[in-house]
């Protein structure tokens, strides 16, 4: 297959994982001394400017080679204010794409697109790279129309419009969100390519909403009686999960519409979508429609056959409610490149449902020793947290990995210690240490160690 | 001029100010009983939905009244995964742009627009809803061919490429950015109609970004003699600006390629731009292509005849360089209409380039009497904050105001307060408290109180 990073040519996004001979052409074509590989997006600068017609490098003005001409956007017009009522990346961005990964399901409305972790920076994932799971497709629903009804036990049942909804109190928070199922190929052993698709059913947003406690407090609840709560999708699979209690008595469920300061994203479920802060995904229902409040779990169809985890009893793990602590290096990470020794930024992101990342710990020895790394601050409860420490690379091999702590004091485990305790039959809640392998090429690569 | 409200039609964002005779319209057709019209662009979904062919209401099945259809996407398969690469919102949020003001300046690309805050939630600005300031128009630059030039009073000159730049140590910081100019129109008690014309100079995002003091040590720089920093950009317009390094030397100071987990947007200055936290914005110099340290100011044209304020005694006040203590309700805000009577979550947002915002009060009376709101945790510092108080609407005219309090003690003033001391002559640097007529009818105006 020929590779997309030929310069003078369009670079189109790779449907695909980028294969063994693209590779070894990226890296021939960085050998030769375009050291703007370190980021994809910029190798393809070239290309993609070459097809647009950009202006060429400098060139000596009046044939005098001391004077160099500026180059044409220090010279002329520009484009005017609101080009477009609504902004996109820029052009040399149009390699940084969520991915849905080929012959992974029979069909892509009961799929899944990865976020591209690898080319993120800070905390936020940009909501139009957000990763999407869905189970009948997603639509683009008509808010005036879109209702959410309260029922069970509560002492009267409540229908409320958008409006309605909207005229409450809300908060902003925060927030992580990864599928259970995220990073579950690895317990197979199956090594796919890139963080994208390791690690990407993973991304965060600060989501705005009504408390969904207030909601029942006005359709009139008994806390001590009823210690469940239903929540049900408008979308084809009527998605329905159980949601304990004791994370909506504290206020931090809640009936969310804001995603990034504007409305949700269609495929994240607009116009209303539950945010259960530490549970996985999957019970985030989106297009929220129905909440019903109960004294025992519902058993619906998407939480006894799936995601659940079978243990190595034989028995079946349900209701794993809460992600454990977990971390990644997104870069270096599957499918880069490294040119050259000397310093990089070893950086990536650790999250758990607990609550705060405590500590974050960096090896580039494949766990045989450690050392710390800085995390951003603020560290946010139930939040991606940016990590970072320094590293100057000898040129030999090495395997980096990160290691998380939460305030718990809960740890990430290796592999050998998942599997200890969960067997090897698991699909889903793989949070292990992940093994990114430096050969001595630079080039890095998906790897399990321990 | 024809209300683009009437039910059946596509509804186009506005270009203009919503006219007296279109509030008129809308408020009419509010009354005949459509209560979705807190937000406009529900109001829009009838007419986007006609026009898009949505499915109708509920049809009875088999002619039995008493078993409803369920609507099309609770039936249907929906869209794919990854339908979009890059996705993008509801097409029911479509009246929710950044706007600019026609005929506010002669051409369009030495302009503004306003980012639409009466929209917006949270902390965050989407990215493709910041607000744009250019004095040269924008552009989409090649990031492979840009360089960051250090030179002036440091041991060695430095050029930088952008993969040079993003391998060092970088940070993430949440930061607002408001123009000097921002509700520079309220000086003359212009009284725009909108929140987003009034105040939509101003966005906030996560910045990810190399300390310039890191690249300043590179190069070798004595703080002790070296006193100010000069920021050039590549556009059209040169931008050069003088900015103080204590802020550099505190670490605050960014120069950042990251805008909310990704590249910056190229009218934000992809792929590299200056982030001075709490300066005004134009010092944030975008396609920033140059760093020189000196020992004193440079007095640029872009801070000698612009950027200064008249004082009431006839000298100019130059440098201005913090934005001070400010605050604005977003909702109620100018332009929207309450419909009924009742509970209302009175929200807006707070920010001071000084640190932190200490407290904000809302008033309802016109600044007779002020009660505390709550504030949105985390507080960041330089960062926005977002507020909200509880307030019941009995029908009668209401003024709403908020104040803000920063950490320094500094209350954002009344306009008579800063009159007194900025006199009647100034263009930039308004943080006077903003005031909000609630009619009887319900519609919403921009007044000046105190």
């Amino acid at each position: 297959m020929q590779s997309s990073l030929t310069p003078g040519r369009v670079r189109k996004a790779p449907e695909n994982f980028l294969d063994g001979e693209g590779i070894q052409q990226a890296v021939a074509e960085a050998r030769q001394g375009r050291r703007d590989f370190l980021r994809g997006a910029f190798a393809a600068a070239a290309g993609v400017a070459a097809a647009a017609g950009a202006a060429a490098a400098p060139a000596p003005a009046d044939g005098d080679p001391n004077i160099l001409q500026l180059p044409e956007h220090s010279r002329g017009l520009g484009q005017p204010v609101a080009t477009d009522g609504y902004g996109k990346p820029s052009k040399y961005e149009a390699n940084v794409q969520r991915r849905t990964s080929p012959g992974l399901t029979q069909t892509r409305q009961a799929s899944v697109s990865f976020a591209p972790l690898q080319s993120l920076f800070g905390i936020v994932t940009p909501s139009g790279l957000h990763f999407e799971r869905h189970h009948q497709g997603w639509w683009d629903i008509d808010p005036s129309k879109h209702r959410l009804m309260v029922n069970g036990q509560v002492k009267a049942a409540k229908v409320f419009t958008m409006d309605e909804i909207m005229r409450l109190p809300s908060v902003s928070r925060f927030h992580f969100i990864e599928c259970g199922a995220n990073t579950g190929m690895e317990w197979g052993n199956v090594a796919v390519p890139t963080c994208q698709y390791t690690h990407g059913m993973l991304s965060c947003s600060e989501f705005t909403g009504v408390p969904l406690r207030t909601l029942l407090e006005m359709a009139g609840v008994d806390f001590r009686k009823s210690r469940f709560v239903l929540g049900e999708g408008a979308d084809g699979s009527s998605m329905t999960r159980t949601v304990p209690m004791d994370l909506v008595e504290s206020g931090e469920v809640l009936v969310a519409y804001g995603q990034n300061g504007e409305m949700l994203r269609p495929e994240n479920g607009y116009p209303l979508r539950l945010v259960a802060p530490g549970v996985q995904g999957v019970s985030w229902v989106k297009y929220l429609r129905r909440i019903e409040v109960g004294d025992q779990p519902w058993n619906t169809k998407d939480e006894t056959v799936h995601y659940v985890d079978l243990m190595p009893d034989g028995t079946h793990r349900q209701y794993t409610s809460l992600q454990e602590c977990k971390s990644v290096v997104t870069t270096p990470s599957g499918g880069q490149v490294l040119l050259d020794k000397g310093f990089y930024s070893i950086t990536g992101l650790a999250w758990s449902g607990r609550g705060k990342v405590k500590a974050v710990d960096v090896s580039v020895d494949g766990g045989r020793s450690w050392r710390p790394a800085r995390l951003q601050e603020p560290v946010m409860s139930k939040c991606l947290a940016r990590f970072s420490a320094d590293w100057v690379w000898d040129g030999k091999p090495a395997i980096i990995q990160s290691r998380a702590t939460d305030e718990t004091g809960y740890v990430q485990p290796s592999y050998r210690q998942l599997r200890a305790v969960r067997g090897t039959r698991s699909i889903y809640h793989n949070n292990a240490i992940q093994s990114w392998l430096v050969e001595e090429s630079g080039e890095v690569k998906n790897v399990q160690v321990g």
